[in-house]
């Protein structure tokens, strides 16, 4: 018993397409980086213009100031078509990116976006945000445009949460939460951040690592020394700092970081063999990146290395003189970012902890370290077997006219892990990016088709949770 | 039997010490950094202003064109005075200068020169380049002016050459010295780009480690990828560059390449007795810095570690992302640069092939390494029984009216070996520099008193050569 206006809503969708690209390119022109101070106005600007997008559709849109970058929060309680009683609805993505450097490596500018062909004829949307995660929250708000457009009103109560420092480890995400948990609690949160499982195959995830980082910086000399005068006679931090980071894994890939899995589950028989039965192949998942060897702990599975391990892994080191030429100093400092994914029970805390001492443990006299805490969110793992997950199931199968799965995902949404845990709120975790997007990496992309298909994969949704969800 | 125009000259130069002082500020003023191509019109700048100078002087002076950057050469035939049958002399120098960065550690420009008068009392020449090379090679013109400005004429036969690659690894120096060899192949060299045994304490470095580079730089997925996509599946470079380099040292410091230790001879008895007698404290030299405890080869004292022991360092290691926040990466590459000081009959390309080896022999499956090597110089042991050592000697105990030394140096200064081989001249290192001028460091410094009785300190040798030497 489909929604009597859904066919008319797609066909909409698919007319308003070139007028939806424009939208999203505007919003994909913010440099809205939220690591990165200068970009403060960037981001605050481009929260701006959501507000004014939403309101323009008849939410009720605000931009919600925070020590740091504003949230967006928009209700759609007067869009909502009478006798909607399904599920309410809680709609989050992040309208802020990740860096763009090392900009040599874009072919065009990141925050210029464009249309581009790759060689296979897929046609793809150009930036930096393109997948991650700009073309991904414009998927759903173009569905919402749709509905309102054809029908005047949506199916569904609608509430919509965009954050602006999902990228920088959203620091006030949590009091932000917390100080607005009754406003923000609705029976279902729709996040729109993870992938398809492969191209033509969309998926629900349902299991999500989390992450614990933390920047170690190893000092020993007041300043910087010529290795000539001081070389083997003093302590050299970028020495000191590689013996570090080497001790945290043994020749097998496996952790050393006492008591690292000690909260990890082994993965439940039935899910195993659902993932054994995906259509995965390691040789092309790594060899669509130039690889071939699956590098962590060798007696698992890629898939088990990615969805369903933990890891701890070097994101960025630095230190000495790294500019053209040689330069023989002996630096009085060097860092390295380090970020652990974590799945089942781990706890970032005790995590966070442990690694601390078994690094302070391995200083040599002379070197002490300092800390930079980042990121601390538990792994998230979702009951899908309540009914609205069946519901989208079903409506992403439509649209796709294949079996949609639950999947798992390597990368980590502390977001819902922080609905749960706060506002007692299950997340549906749908999104459309492909593991070619380049996220995080120059010449990130988003598929023409990923756009347009996720928009009308909304629609269908909007329209089958309040129909059964 | 002092030559009976040396008191005026050295009352000369006190005399002409402010002058003196400004026309360094001059060169001081040129930010010649040699190692990066944006300052090679600095580097011109600098090498036409001394060419200039000499000229002033009465020299034959001329900018003489290389590949990279310029070297300077003068000969002073026509200044010598009547009967100077004393050995002919080339003085050396450099007029390159290390990069300034961290930038934000400095107190005042790097590149504009300044007194500062440290809380000792000391007064100090602030300014990159201050101690290496250009306060040092200006004491030499300085000396020359004022026996040119009492006496007319030069006691010795002097000629000079200066250099602009020094900081940069001298690319250009063999082939120059080859193509003009019968040009500048003189009796002695005088290099000052060396430092006292202490403050008040002048001497003669006799001992000179040689240096062989390499930039080592591990390459592994053809694009940087997600670390939560990809985590712990693909090969992380940072994570196989942190292996190699904690494999280089065991754990006393021994460096592991194979057969590094084979050609590094013991230290004779004399040398070592000379050395324990020296007023040396591995206590204050680390203190000065902010360190206690020597780090490298356990059983050997701290001047040996400096001065007469190779070295395995690593001198700046750089990728992933380094800026500020977090930033999620696998990146697709990371490198190092590591630099080896080199003792005895040790051969650097020999070196350089067993680290390669050692290095390649140790990467897993998927990742690539690239080289780029830099230096090349094997140690350089002067033979220090010849009379011109012993006049040399004397002048220096004269002007610092205490008993000068032969001592050895960490430090590389490849163009004394390049003398003796290429061009069969024994060289002279002969330099004024302190152990905390911060040379390659922020706040670069040369004591004022460095300057000023090193000046007095060459027009007593120039003397003292034509005598005795």
């Amino acid at each position: 018993m489909t929604h009597p206006a859904l066919p008319a809503v797609l066909e909409r969708l698919d007319q308003d397409l070139d007028a939806g690209l424009e939208r999203l390119f505007h919003l994909l022109r913010f440099p809205s980086i939220s690591t990165d101070p200068a970009y403060k106005g960037d981001c605050a600007a481009a929260a701006e213009w959501l507000a004014g997008e939403l309101s323009g559709l008849g939410f009720d849109a605000q931009v919600r100031p925070t020590p740091g970058h504003a949230m967006v929060v928009a209700h759609g309680d007067a869009l909502a078509e009478e006798g909607a009683d399904g599920p309410s609805l809680l709609f989050y993505g992040h309208y802020d990116v990740q860096p763009v450097d090392p900009l040599n490596l874009w072919d065009d500018e990141p925050f210029d976006p464009k249309i581009d062909t790759l060689p296979d004829g897929r046609r793809v949307i150009r930036a930096r945000g393109a997948a991650d995660d700009k073309g991904q929250l414009m998927t759903f708000v173009e569905a919402c445009r749709a509905w309102v457009a054809v029908h005047g009103k949506l199916p569904a109560r609608v509430s919509i949460l965009f954050e602006g420092e999902e990228e920088s480890g959203s620091p006030n995400l949590v009091p932000f939460l917390k100080a607005n948990a009754q406003e923000l609690s609705k029976d279902i949160a729709l996040i729109c951040d993870t992938g398809m499982f492969a191209p033509g195959k969309p998926g629900i995830t349902t299991m999500l690592r989390g992450l614990v980082g933390e920047q170690i910086t190893v000092k020993a000399a007041n300043r910087d020394l010529h290795s000539g005068m001081y070389g083997s006679a003093a302590a050299n931090p970028i020495r000191v700092l590689a013996k570090i980071l080497a001790s945290l894994h043994d020749d097998q890939g496996r952790v050393q970081i006492p008591g690292f899995y000690d909260d990890v589950d082994e993965l439940p028989e039935e899910i195993r063999a659902q993932w054994q039965a995906l259509p995965f192949s390691a040789q092309e998942f790594l060899g669509e990146v130039g690889l071939s060897h699956p590098a962590g702990e060798q007696d698992r599975s890629a898939l088990e290395m990615i969805w369903s391990r933990p890891t701890c892994e070097f994101n960025g080191i630095s230190g000495g003189y790294e500019g053209e030429g040689f330069k023989t100093v002996i630096p009085a400092q060097a860092f390295a970012k380090v970020s652990c994914r974590l799945v089942s029970r781990q706890d970032p805390e005790k995590i966070r902890a442990s690694l601390r001492a078994f690094v302070e443990a391995q200083l040599p006299p002379d070197c002490t370290v300092e800390w930079h805490p980042h990121g601390g969110a538990g792994a998230t793992v979702m009951d899908f077997s309540k009914p609205s997950f069946e519901a989208a199931r079903e409506a992403l199968s439509a649209e796709w006219e294949t079996e949609a799965a639950f999947i798992g995902s390597g990368g980590s949404i502390p977001v819902a892990g922080h609905f749960q845990s706060l506002l007692d709120m299950p997340s549906m975790l749908i999104g459309f990016g492909l593991d070619d997007d380049r996220i995080h990496s120059p010449n990130e992309k988003y598929d023409l088709e990923s756009f347009r298909k996720g928009a009308r994969a909304w629609a269908r949704i909007l329209a089958k949770l309040a129909e059964k969800g």
